[in-house]
């Protein structure tokens, strides 16, 4: 694109969206020009902050007409750099942020209609608010926006009873990249009436059309919520506990999460309070036996939730605990009694990823299996990962139960032995930094090889595109070029993502 | 097509897959040539019989070099002329029934992988024989094969809980209309890595695109399912009693079909022995009292699968039913006791497609809506139809917890009194011959205002075809076509059907 052209885009653009809406002072820019991880910087010429959906149409108009790349971004917390412009500094940051309408509360269709910059957080108040559940739950859900968490398919930890973001959706509407809106708000549970448009644009990352607005599908309170942490000997025991628990749970087992020793030991070295604090509420329930937190032992976070009472909830809860512990599957277990007990057991989990940030550098991958395959996929690359890069640090959780692991690598521990915080970690960047490829390829080409996925569910963005070029059949990639080419013949969508 | 390419396209064929697999005789083809209700009559030049997907891959890549018209089918059960050839003689059938391979068997992944012309009935079959459930049932199960349910995103009675064959399959491998082999096998819960293609193909009724093989979902068998007759004085008190069961189920609701009184009329008009037998189990259980069947009212179907026990299932049931009459939201009602009542429930709700038949033409319609719009539509719509088609009967019946109904028109009664069932047949025939498009269009337009969908199930097809595109945007149909150019631009899948 040329800078007239630029130039020219611009000030239609503030014709249409009016002065305050359209951002060109580096200032302005900056904290948009660069993803959530801070592992991809870029520039852009404008930030542009329509309020309604004609406003982007408008907006996509213009860019077509000019020729000018359009980056749609919600709350920039995405973890693969697809909301990051290039370095050009030619590209568009389109803001999805400010459509922020409640477009309709449906609680006898138990859906919600809202426009794609409302907050993941402010979406499952709404529901909370007309005494439903929208399930879908991650970290970054104060800023994350519902537009952003479609267009990326997100996922976290209520898949495996509710489904991905894909799955809680009944209906978009779109953008297109010609500029004209598509209204699919449709709020219904089956509608066979031609091409599933609304799944094509889910998960395309902003490469197709823009989702303005969405249905979301909720669901009934469960009246019930139960927690466990229980301690597993093996990657093994936890796949044969989940296999008990689905068997005797279906649907009512909502949370399944699996972590290593080593992920919860770097909680344990670097946010002692937050260990020290699960190990209380632990050591009050079990009487002082703090043996769970203070053993290095791979574990499970268990959630039961049940329609009928919490007592049938915890005693569904105990039920298979009691069976897995006849069966020896599991070893020590504790199940929390109050809603405060469960958020510290459930903190524990979550307090990995902040605890891995505090301790340095790692590879992060986000990998999915075949459920039959995850254990010997563990067992194996663990293998191998300490054969090629001995000392490295396992720090592999997530959500077992969907066959999805947050398969980490930490540099080794011993490399910085003596050294202070900032020599460790300028340590363990180099030690990352020269080795990430290589480890990347290890896992990745392993779970190719079992028919796995590399990116679960942080989608492609810039970050896993050349791995997954490397890695997808040409067959596919041409069908993906097809679709691209035919909806954004312009290809002013999110260039340089995805394909 | 001219006359020659058929020719040396069939010679090819030939070849390729064996003369026994290229059948070309009139009395081979002619019941392939008309669908399952006998409404769509076509000709073909030829049915083709592949056994393995590279030979599917084989006879595509022949019919793009020759430009001959693919019309694929597998257990020609459809119910909107989908896999139906067209009149012109020249379109080539190419059946899929003889891709019968089971691919892989997993348990652990709860996963199954068939070819496509695996029949339905089968693949609840393997899935029982692992332990598992697959939860997709149809009327046509023994004969519909699993690349057809997929194909047309098959619907049915599971779907409160499971979903549409869409949600029931992780991954497919299609034949492009290039005759390019894309494996999409996978068996994952999570996978993020590019556009949905899985997806698209699902649903487009072979017009994008051949399935040849899929990786199905099985769930983990409930230990027990009970069902229940609930009669209701009006659709809103089938509403309420939804309500209801809902908040008190979740995932534990597993059926809830609605009969209009007129719907089981027709079953005791034409099938007397069915609603004697019904009776006489309702009686037994109920010592004598057969006003359920012997009195005009609507009811409600419901069943509830339990993941515990037959004991949590009855309770579950007698509970919201004994809530539900507390409230005054229905009226008498039946919990089977055994797996043999409930076949006999579940038989006067399936009898109602076959009396209907008996009875005579219908117009047929398969339509959904937002559950908030249900009620309102039936009363309205019931009124104007009654008010515009005097003496006409409301059939309809169906998947009220999914907003599917049946909204089925039969002539009036009166019509035909003191005649013979011949001279019967031949008065209703006429009738709805005169009336249908009316009355089709008075439903459908009703639909469309209340944001709904007039295929909630059985695709667009031939059937739907014309009404789809009166009622579809502009922008949607133009995406629609912007997808068929990119992925067939010759035109050979399916021509004529969707689009």
């Amino acid at each position: 694109m040329s800078t007239s052209n630029n130039a020219l885009f611009l000030e239609q653009a503030v014709q249409l969206l009016g002065e305050r809406a359209v951002k060109t002072a580096l200032s302005d820019l900056e904290p948009y020009c660069v993803d959530w991880r801070k592992r991809f910087f870029g520039k852009a010429a404008a930030i542009l902050y329509p309020r309604t959906t004609e406003q982007v149409a408008g907006v996509v108009c213009l860019a077509n007409q000019h020729g000018v790349a359009l980056v749609p971004q919600g709350g920039n917390t995405g973890l693969s750099g697809g909301a990051t412009p290039d370095a050009s500094g030619t590209q568009v940051i389109l803001s999805l942020s400010r459509l922020q309408a409640v477009r309709h509360q449906d609680p006898a269709n138990k859906t919600l209609t809202v426009e794609a910059g409302v907050t993941l957080k402010q979406v499952q108040e709404l529901a909370d608010g007309m005494q439903l559940l929208f399930p879908l739950s991650l970290g970054a859900e104060g800023s994350a926006t519902i537009g952003g968490n479609l267009a990326t398919n997100a996922g976290g930890t209520g898949v495996l009873r509710y489904g991905n973001a894909r799955d809680l959706c009944l209906g978009v509407e779109v953008v297109s990249a010609s500029g004209e809106i598509w209204n699919g708000l449709r709020g219904l549970r089956k509608d066979n009436t031609g091409y599933d448009l609304r799944d094509l644009f889910i998960g395309s990352e902003g490469t197709l059309g823009l989702i303005t607005a969405a249905v979301l599908k909720l669901f009934p309170k469960p009246a019930g919520v139960m927690t466990a942490l229980i301690q597993v000997a093996s990657p093994r025991h936890a796949f044969e506990l989940l296999q008990l628990a689905q068997a005797k749970c279906d649907a009512a087992l909502t949370g399944f999460e699996y972590m290593s020793a080593e992920s919860t030991q770097v909680v344990i070295d670097h946010f002692p309070e937050v260990a020290r604090h699960g190990a209380q509420i632990i050591g009050g329930i079990l009487g002082g036996n703090n043996s769970m937190v203070a053993e290095r032992s791979d574990s499970v976070l268990m959630e039961i939730s049940h329609p009928e009472s919490e007592s049938a909830a915890t005693s569904m809860l105990e039920t298979v605990i009691g069976q897995a512990l006849d069966q020896q599957i599991v070893g020590d277990a504790i199940v929390a009694q109050s809603i405060a007990q469960s958020s510290a057991l459930w903190h524990l989990r979550e307090a990995i990823t902040l605890a891995a940030a505090e301790d340095g550098a790692q590879v992060k991958l986000d990998i999915a299996l075949p459920l039959s395959r995850l254990v010997t996929f563990i067992d194996q690359v663990n293998r191998e990962m300490l054969a090629a890069f001995p000392g490295v640090r396992l720090h592999n959780f997530g959500h077992f139960g969907d066959g999805n692991l947050h398969y980490n690598i930490g540099a080794p521990q011993h490399l910085a032995a003596g050294k202070s915080v900032q020599e460790r970690r300028a340590i363990y960047l180099d030690y990352i930094q020269t080795h990430e490829e290589a480890i990347r390829r290890l896992v990745h080409d392993r779970v190719m090889a079992m028919n796995g996925s590399i990116s679960a569910e942080h989608g492609l963005g810039q970050l896993r595109k050349a791995e997954a070029w490397r890695l997808k059949s040409p067959v596919e990639l041409a069908l993906m070029k097809r679709i691209k080419q035919a909806l954004d013949p312009n290809g002013i969508l999110n260039p340089g993502k995805v394909l």
